[in-house]
């Protein structure tokens, strides 16, 4: 298997101002694996509790989701809970439950240590580590991180950084650990601490992409109904790895496609309520709305 | 003259947090004017007072804008005063001293009531009306608002809607405008009311652009230091207008090319305090970051 996702693997209860699901299925493992199906297979390395559904195995089963790294641990699965606000582009967590995410320590297989491409979803950094240690040779390894890492564990989150290729975070966190109000200024000074590629995620505006010196610009697809934002940045992240997998090309122009494949499959996500609409997507789906990217930023040579 | 704009000229008093201006040239028929004159020349509508320098009058004329619609009314020009938030991406209003522009009156010249493109800029619906009026026969009208003149004359400006080809507004002001959270939906409710082309312009994520059917994402340039963010949207309209009037071409592709024209304007205007970035871009700046944005938003065809 030749890419390996740590991540968690939860339940969520979600509050919208359009409606409210209770103990759906979510976690940046889930999110990151199904986005990634579209393109390639994925070995997820998470726990779930008892209380697991065996649908829910099935579904991951279904898109081709290698699930010996996925530990069942007595007690319940790892519950989140968030309201969004009006806008969709914020919003509060209600309550966090870790149950038994709260001991996991991720043991990758021997076939997973083998792995060529790593995704450490945003865990612990030390747990981040912990998994990297444990992969022998890997060509590529993307992170992404939180606001809450990089207040309580600088330290440890900038040793993971320095051995990653690429790190996914939104603009308020490459802020913060830069401290940088321009978000070109904190690309760079966040390439200097290690990835040479840094994915700056903006929710409804899109990303940038800084990739060594090449810029990109990818916006968000303009949906005329957001159901649920919820997984949309590890959408992002599982299109975007699965597909530079799947080609096994690290150019910049192939690393630009890969961006327009993840805010696109970010875009399926909050069409619906956590994966409901993102595990239906397939390769024609996937390639319809690539034509529909390149046409919303087309324009032509200027003539005066 | 082909276009005519009617705005304020102001002096504006700005802090941002990296630094302060006083009694800077500013208002939006001043920002709109020198931006388009990278492209045509304006003929300018608008009140200063008894105390507007010589050299801001020469710094207009030195762009081609035509003054004979400028009218020096006795007592002191209008003054806003701003301080942006760490973010400048948003900022509150100091200070509001109408002075001269409290009687403001429009008076078209008989030459610029033969304009074919006319800029209504963001004043109270009533006077864009009647500059409207007094335009015979325009071939491409586009106004601008705020959410002040949605909230307490919304019937004056759905009269005005009801006569303009363009409506340029940020998403905020396109919400309030129609009660839709989706800027694709508020779009839609806007072209319902009159403006077949809705420019929704989001600051530093660029701008979203619904032509008909036809919709455009254009980027903001992303930039390493955003010294003072005032005028910018004036400074988009103005090289968005200038632009189609000076190709006298309101075809799709052209719209597009003209959106771009427009982002790349209003990214030079917040490199400066005030025009003092604007006033310097002639048509070789204009074309090399035109390539840039090119440069920016390319990529290639999906190869899986």
């Amino acid at each position: 298997m030749s890419l390996v996702v740590v991540g968690s693997v939860a339940y969520d209860s979600i509050e919208t101002p359009l409606g409210a699901r209770t103990d759906m299925l979510g976690g940046s493992g889930t999110f990151f694996s199904i986005a990634a199906s579209a393109f390639t297979k994925t070995s997820l390395v998470a726990v779930v509790g008892e209380d697991f559904a065996k649908d829910d195995l099935a579904l991951l089963e279904s898109h081709g989701v290698d699930l010996a790294g996925l530990v069942t641990a007595p007690g319940r699965t790892f519950r989140w809970g968030g309201r969004y606000h009006d806008d969709m582009n914020s919003r509060d967590t209600l309550f966090t439950e870790l149950n038994v995410f709260e001991s996991f320590e991720p043991v990758l297989s021997p076939a997973q240590r083998e792995s060529g491409f790593v995704f450490l979803g945003n865990i612990q950094p030390k747990l981040q580590d912990h998994v990297l240690e444990q992969v022998r040779s890997p060509r590529f390894v993307a992170a992404d991180t939180m606001n809450l890492w990089i207040n309580v564990a600088r330290t440890e989150l900038c040793d993971v950084l320095r051995r990653v290729d690429a790190l996914f975070v939104n603009d308020e966190e490459a802020r913060m650990l830069t401290s940088k109000r321009s978000v070109v200024l904190a690309a760079r000074e966040i390439q200097a601490l290690g990835p040479s590629l840094v994915v700056i995620k903006r929710g409804e505006h899109g990303a940038i992409v800084f990739n060594d010196d090449d810029i990109f610009y990818v916006p968000a697809y303009p949906l005329e109904r957001v159901v649920d934002p919820t997984g949309a940045g590890d959408s992002f992240a599982g299109a975007f790895v699965g597909y530079l997998e799947a080609t096994g090309d690290l150019s910049p122009e192939n690393v630009r496609r890969a961006a327009v494949v993840g805010s696109l499959m970010a875009s399926f996500c909050v069409e619906g309520y956590g994966v409901e609409r993102l595990k239906r997507i397939d390769r024609i789906a996937v390639r319809e709305r690539y034509q529909a990217f390149a046409e919303l930023v087309r324009f032509g040579a200027l003539d005066v």
